[in-house]
């Protein structure tokens, strides 16, 4: 790689462009690979991003194709010498593409993972990644003795064999990537699907040195740990796929608000990781941090040593809606509708109760300041998932955390934590911790990736040149939140009727309950305050919350009577909490980074067509 | 008043025009007056209002000299017939009186109370009130006959003695109006200025039925109690005033945030009644509603019984930046600025070690919802500011409510509540309740004027004829806030600097710690995020509060480089609290009738002036 140091810029874009094919990773970033990324966003910057439509989101999706055509042949064909000269005379293509992979990856990975779904294309880029070659051929033994920088760092894929010790610096995912050093790479592309695109086997194609002996081949091949996604759970098919491993989902909007209690089934799913199989005869909660020791609890004990309570929480994902804040600028991160958020009752322990049981007290509380969870949900290295939250939220009367090991009166599903998770009401989903394995009272945050360096609101000034995630707090309670379920965007309304029914929810977080819902049809001019409600039909309605405990969702309705000569209706809904909260009016002003508190005014389009004479 | 029932829409709109007359009552409107004005505004949605300038506001300013020049004093010199001639002839003109009252009492109020300040207008109306006439001539004991709905009501005003009986059910005061009965008005329009206009006085001029002999006008006149506001604190001549009379004033905007703790002359005063000069000696506090009967509690036993503990807050009026409203749509209510803010230490006693001390517990819990407080300013019903709080706020370890006995360090100022005050940090102002009396831990909200019908929030779309007070919840916390206090609106910013330095401060209630300015010079475009300060020059910063208790404000300032070719610069600045709260975009879509939480983006636009070579 000599001609890699003769142009400061091109050592740049190249590193970008291989970090970014990588760094599609759902939220995976190393400390290191933001620092990286840092770098390469002050390029992108003034770079164009092209366009093409998708079947998805009308958005802005960068194309791959100028990459898939030219670069990584010309590449794999080619020895270190002549890259440069191609690099240049490539460049504007070259930009093109790698723009779109900076600013649009959480995009990119949400088209084509909901585009495959399943299916693992048998793409051209794979035929060329496992074609023969006249490379020289290895033993595994040889690939073996290739794991460590010193030594030089081999991996294999499918028969071919890849030296990637170049590349370990600036993998996204950090120093994880020599845990597959002189091995197969497969078992940890398999936790980590969003390796699996094309691009990204085109920047492994640059690496190829040598194909593997069939011999060899053939007993790696044996000795490939099954695909950890393989034991997930059966889903509903209503659900909408954002990403299938991990598997991320949302109900319909038009089913969403159909009920005030979510069915489990069509509750939204988030995961980070696989879901872990839990054996609830050994599964065992430990604690960390009071006064006597280390806990550990089984789960027969969690549910007959403390009371039963049950809330309704309404969880919301700190992402949804982010497919709007896509439409003002490309963002990291799934590519959310308006459904990340549902309502359901949760059963289970206090954790305060927990917590004072074993020992927390004075002593404790003037030392500690947070409380840490960790799931059972773990990824490759053995990292589980973690999260905390400030000490006074966990130990307050009025807090209302529980250890839920029911959810709407029944066992856990496994897709929503089974056998217990964190259920931290009027706070983002991201610290509901799911498949509790641990929880620690602390000083210090969760050190873990999702505290830390992501969920984490940023000025819209600020892109990934400019982010400190120190500066930012870590995002615990919400905003006001609301959105229109019906009508659709698009769909029309008939000229014969006088009014349109606008159906919604509206929330907010740290048990502010929703006091008003105002909607207009006329983009925002004119205002209507909707009927909220706060349970299903033939239900009575929920009492009034405490103050500061609302911590369910309202869904509203409302007739609108249509204004003379209307073309199109422009909907508009935003909701007020108890607090006098107000949701802003436009996306622009909220847009950050990672696409994270999309709240504000949803708008729908809907066309009013028919005869005038009839209406 | 036979002609009264001939068209039940001049019937309504007289009704609103003596209504509307004296409604410009800075808060005391009844809920029956509330009633009236509901359906006096059906009418008046359809006028238009006629502005004219002030040297006060850019807002609209309706005009009342429409009226004064015809209207009463056709009234005064006609009987009952030929009335509804004289007012068909002259409806639009009335009506664009009308309009202006309904929609902007408060603004008229400010006006005009700034405007005349202390002297009471030697005015051609007051002349034809006091002037001698061929009417009948009384004697005291004859007014004093006429006391009741019964036997009619008469009242007096500088010898005029007037029959005010159909009048009294349309009084926006409602029934207090019966306290003059039988006697003379003056105490009582002494005691609310807002009665000192001409207008008003026009009002009473059409129930003139004749005159006091000299005799008993002289005794009345001795009689008459000095005014309640001669005994009112002196001031600092910097604070613009917005009401003399109870006496309400911001400190310059300039220099607002030159003082991270607001020094207590500047610190804005927001009162609704005649400040009470209290003894410190005599002074009682009662407490009731605990288990062990009423608590009559002196200064010396509140300062000595009870840990002395301090807090930093900020304290904000509910129409702080209710000009920008009016800009809008006229709104009732003083038309405050943006420096209806300030920020000061606090110290006194726990409320909560105060309930504790004297019984609160379970059992008073299990019932109580609302901590209830009553000032010792009182109106000349004897009825007492009053407000309340949720009982949770008050004894909760992290409520931090303090009967505060001293600011900044010294005794309470007499504005601010001298000796005894509540402070409810992260509450609206109005909750704050000075000169305080008396506490009632309840089951209900306080019934006072100021908790039901005032200090509420309404959807824009919400006027005074669909308003229902009822349904929405009493201001407490308040929304994310932020104002700019430099450079002021239309200043300039000379070419040869390239960068402009904006200030301001930042706010949010409910102890949601501000997180984070942005702030832009080109209306919003792009951002910058500004430096927060919390502290003075020279001070150390305060150390971060615990989660949920951010009681105080930060400034905040920044450089901002200006474009290439402005020619003026909009500055905006929004804040972001610790539940990531944004605040709205723009006024219109967050407009309410009493022009309260008025939180959208602050913009202010400055010239950038000077030779562009130098630049």
């Amino acid at each position: 790689m000599d001609w890699i140091h003769t142009s400061h810029q091109n050592v740049k874009v190249l590193d970008c462009h291989r970090t970014l094919t990588f760094c599609c990773s759902l939220s995976l970033f190393s400390e290191r690979a933001m620092q990286h990324l840092k770098h390469c966003q002050g390029l992108a910057q003034v770079f164009l991003i092209r366009s093409q439509s998708s079947r998805l989101s009308k958005s802005v999706i960068p194309s791959l194709s100028v990459w898939d055509g030219h670069f990584s042949c010309r590449w794999r064909s080619t020895g270190g010498h002549g890259r440069q000269k191609y690099f240049n005379d490539r460049l504007p293509k070259f930009r093109f593409a790698l723009a779109g992979l900076l600013a649009g990856t959480g995009a990119v990975l949400a088209y084509k993972l909901h585009q495959d779904k399943v299916q693992l294309a048998a793409t051209s880029a794979q035929l060329r990644v496992t074609q023969t070659s006249d490379l020289p051929v290895y033993t595994l033994e040889e690939v073996t003795k290739h794991r460590s920088l010193d030594s030089g760092v081999w991996v294999t894929y499918k028969g071919g064999v890849y030296d990637i010790t170049e590349f370990v610096a600036i993998h996204p995912g950090g120093d994880k990537i020599l845990l597959a050093a002189g091995g197969a790479l497969e078992p940890y592309w398999a936790l980590y699907a969003v390796h699996q695109q094309d691009h990204v086997l085109e920047i492994l194609s640059e690496y190829k040195i040598g194909v593997l002996n069939p011999e060899s081949y053939k007993k790696q091949e044996s000795a490939n740990p099954s695909d950890p996604y393989s034991a997930e759970p059966t889903r509903h098919p209503a659900l909408q796929i954002n990403s299938l491993k991990p598997f991320n989902a949302e109900p319909p909007a038009s089913i969403l608000s159909d009920n005030y209690i979510t069915p489990s089934v069509i509750f939204f799913k988030r995961n980070h990781l696989p879901v872990p199989r839990v054996d609830p005869e050994a599964y065992r909660l430990e604690i960390e941090g009071l006064s006597g020791g280390v806990v550990s609890l089984s789960l027969s004990e969690l549910k007959s040593r403390f009371p039963k309570h049950t809330i309704t929480a309404t969880l919301q994902c700190a992402g949804n809606r982010r497919s709007e804040m896509n439409k003002v600028k490309q963002v990291k991160g799934l590519n959310w509708g308006i459904a990340a958020i549902s309502n359901a009752t949760w059963s289970g322990a206090r954790l305060r109760d927990v917590l004072l049981y074993y020992g927390f007290g004075p002593e404790v509380a003037a030392k500690a300041k947070h409380v840490q969870f960790e799931g059972l949900d773990k990824d490759v290295t053995g990292t589980a998932y973690g999260a905390s939250i400030p000490l006074n939220k966990a130990v307050s009367e009025e807090g209302d955390v529980l250890l839920a090991y029911e959810m709407n009166g029944e066992d856990l599903p496994p897709d929503h934590g089974y056998p217990v998770r964190v259920v931290v009401p009027g706070v983002v989903g991201a610290r509901n911790v799911k498949w509790l394995g641990k929880i620690v009272v602390s000083d210090e945050e969760s050190k873990s990736h999702w505290q830390q360096n992501d969920y984490k609101g940023f000025s819209p000034g600020t892109d990934w040149d400019t982010v400190d995630f120190k500066s930012a707090p870590a995002i615990q309670e919400l905003p006001i939140q609301s959105a229109i379920t019906h009508p659709a965007e698009g769909t029309s309304v008939d000229r014969s009727d006088r009014e349109v029914t606008v159906k919604g929810y509206a929330w907010s977080g740290g048990g502010r309950e929703v006091v008003r819902v105002d909607v207009s049809v006329d983009g925002g001019k004119t205002w209507h305050v909707a009927k909220l409600r706060t349970s299903d039909q033939g239900q009575h309605p929920a009492p009034p919350p405490p103050p500061g405990r609302a911590w369910a969702w309202k869904l509203w309705e409302i007739d609108v009577p249509i204004p003379h000569r209307a073309q199109e209706l422009e909907i508009v809904c935003k909701a007020v909490d108890s607090g006098y909260n107000m949701q802003p009016d436009t996306v622009a002003p909220i847009w950050n980074l990672r696409g994270v508190l999309s709240n504000a005014w949803h708008r729908v389009k809907v066309l009013y067509v028919g005869l005038t004479q009839n209406g």
